[in-house]
This record gives C-alpha cells, sequence and structure tokens, in this order.
C-alpha cells in the first residue's frame, strides 16, 4: 500500500458539525489499527464570519478567513482538502486552486451519488446562502438532476432549525419542523431528500422523511478516506 | 472578552477517541453561535507508533512522530497543546516544555477533579504503558489519592477492549469484562473508576459501575474551553 495522503479539514464552520465529519471519516475508514487511519489536519477557526450573511449582502466576507486557514494547511504539508460546510464552497474551489491544494468537494461529492443513483430530482435542505449562490442547482443541472427546494416560510423554518443546532441544538419543534418540510419537497416530486447543509444532519430524523436521506458530510467522508488511502 | 487563545491538539491516537475529545470541547463550551467557539487546531495523525508497545520496551519510540506533531501545531500558533491520549502523556510534558507550548495535561487535570471531590482510593483503567509509567500513581500520591489497578487478568481484559475500540468497536464481551473489572475495583475500595485511556471512554456502560466513573476526556475538554477563552 502506498503512503497515505495528509487531508487537510477546514473546519469549525461549526464545530459540531466537524466533529460530526471526523466520526464519519473514521467509520468510514477501514482499519483495524490507529495506523490504518487517514492522516488529517483541521483547522477548526469558529471565527469565520458568517458565510450565509456574506452571501446575501450584509455581512463580512469570510474569504481572508479561509485563505488564512487554507494557507495553515497547506504548510502543515497537507495535499488535499475537504471543508464540511457547504456554504463555504461559494468560496473554497478558487481558494483551494490559489494554495495548489486538491479539494474533494461535498457539492461535486453528492451531485456525483445522486446521478449514479440516475435520480431525476432531489429535494435540497440548505443555507439560504447555498441556494441563492446556486451550488446545489449548478452540479445538479450539469448531470441532469432537477432541484427542487423550499418555499419561503419552509426555507425560514429550514434556517431557524440550523441556528438551533449552532446554539446547542435543536429542540423537537425545529426536528418536526424539517421532517415537515422535507415531506413537502417529497410532495413535489424530490426523490430524495439532501441534507446539504452540515448542521440539518445533526437535526432531521430520517425515519420521518418518506423518501432515502442522503447525507453530504458521509458521502463526503467517504470519498476523502479513498482520495487519502488509495 | 479577551482574545481566545489558539488550541493546539495532539489527536489520532486513537482517532475516534480524538472525535470523542472535540464533541466534548463543543458540548463543554458554552456558546451561542459558531464564533464563540474554542478555535483549535487539531493534528491528527494515527501513524504514531503504538505509546504502551514502546513503553513496555517492544516498540518503536513514538518521541518523533509526537515532536513532528507538536512543532506543526506551534507553527500554525498554537499556544496551548491538549493530548486527548492518556499513554502519550509519558512523552509530551517534556515535548511540549521544548516547543514552548502551555501544556493542559489530561493526568494532572483528572488527579485535580479527584482531590477535588475529597476521593481517598481511586481505580484507574488504562493501558499496561499508563500504570507501567506510573502516571497516575504519581498525579494521585502528590495528592495523597490511592491508586487501585486491575489484577493481571483485569489489566488483560482492559487491554482486549482497548484494541477493540481501535479496530472498530467494542462488543457486549468487552463490554461487560470491563464493567466486571471495574466492579472489583470498587470491591477493592475504589470511590471513583476513572476511564484513564480515550478507548475505554467508549466502551464502559457507566450504569453497571456501582461508584461514579470520572470522564479524563471530558474534564480535559471542560479545562481546555476554560484556558482558551479565559
Amino acid at each position: 500500500m502506498s503512503e497515505p495522503r495528509l487531508v487537510g479539514v477546514l473546519g469549525g464552520m461549526g464545530p459540531a458539525a466537524t466533529v460530526d465529519f471526523y466520526g464519519k471519516l473514521v467509520e468510514e475508514t477501514a482499519a483495524t489499527c490507529d495506523q490504518g487511519h487517514v492522516p488529517i489536519v483541521i483547522w477548526g477557526d469558529p471565527r469565520v464570519p458568517d458565510r450565509s450573511l456574506s452571501l446575501l449582502g450584509g455581512g463580512e466576507d469570510p474569504t481572508p478567513h479561509l485563505r488564512r486557514g487554507i494557507e495553515a494547511l497547506k504548510r502543515a504539508g497537507c495535499e488535499v482538502l475537504a471543508v464540511p460546510c457547504n456554504t463555504a464552497h461559494a468560496f473554497v474551489p478558487r481558494l483551494a486552486d490559489e494554495a495548489g491544494l486538491e479539494l474533494v468537494s461535498i457539492i461535486e461529492v453528492t451531485a456525483d451519488a445522486l446521478a449514479a443513483d440516475g435520480v431525476g430530482a432531489a429535494g435540497v435542505l440548505a443555507t439560504t446562502g447555498t441556494l441563492r449562490a446556486g451550488l446545489y442547482a449548478d452540479a445538479l443541472r450539469r448531470r441532469g438532476v432537477e432541484i427542487v427546494e423550499p418555499d419561503a416560510p419552509g426555507q425560514r423554518q429550514v434556517m431557524a432549525a440550523i441556528g438551533a443546532v449552532k446554539s446547542g441544538g435543536a429542540g423537537p419543534a425545529h426536528r418536526r419542523a424539517l421532517a415537515e418540510v422535507s415531506r413537502s419537497l417529497a410532495d413535489r416530486g424530490a426523490e430524495r431528500i439532501v441534507t446539504a447543509c452540515t448542521e440539518i444532519v445533526l437535526a432531521l430524523d430520517v425515519s420521518r422523511v418518506p423518501v432515502p436521506v442522503l447525507d453530504p458530510a458521509r458521502l463526503l467522508a467517504r470519498r476523502v478516506a479513498d482520495v487519502a488511502l488509495g
């Protein structure tokens, strides 16, 4: 077996989602001892300005913070970059290129999985920033998959649940609302629900959704393990 | 509030234990948004040679690997060092000194908690390396707390459970054995059981132990949050 490649994780957006991603990376690695796992460096800077606010025109640009993290990961010897925050993908592909790091994109990995499953339409639960930036819309359109987004009241419920996870945990009301929004996307033709914000993964009860749920964080973990360990 | 201090985590020993520690750090931080959390860099190198084997005289010295990680964390700008691996504490205090990093020692934090609770005798579930190196014995003796260690067959059960966690998860037999060893320590006078290996935390059913269980990983997380956020 060849030497594993050092993976840089630009995390902390939010911290609980990064913990979740790291756990999935360990689970998705077929290792029988410590030494068989993926070597990683996590830059966990929770002080990165809110990505959604910036995309919606009201907030500080997170680019300098993200660039600082990516440069630190590069200096630490990382070759591969993974970012367990969907919204940050409005910024990171260009910064990864600048730094000469190979980005494993959570968006592209997820779009690949939907296309491989022959899905015609996918419901996307994401931040308003992710949706406005067209991150999933573009990646899905290129593969001939239709995107189904929540209506305005549904999207407000999604953002409320994300905020709850970031402030310590989503309660039963948030969980119920997310399940209802998911059902309405399925009613409008979505064959899959994509939990396209790493916080939503932590708050959606999959058992309450009538169609299969796709977790981009887990798909990213699986691809990263493959890329790192060859 | 003053600027938070950047915390370096020397992790990957093993990876699942580092995930567990990172999760506890997020839980133990009273934050209402991403930006209130502890900024951290995790060096997650699972290729560090086995710490126990080295301490028992049979394995490669992990010191160069540990030093490399600590130096990378220092270069990334970290001021504080946390290592969620008890056994590695046979090596890291000297290396942290060399690098000029402030080590928050999982051993010292735990010994502080036992002394603060007025505990007279504590049962310690740890790797054979940790016990042979006297890490807990020394720290507890300095505080007037007696250490109760498993007998030889019990210690073999402990090591088997640790190995199971590192290779993917402990089964019911390992969990039962750990609970039995804990009960025998309590029978011999231990007023607390210390899960002094970050893998054991993941395999011990606290409800089956007749005395309170102290989790050094959580105590470390709490202290790190305090030290970083002031």
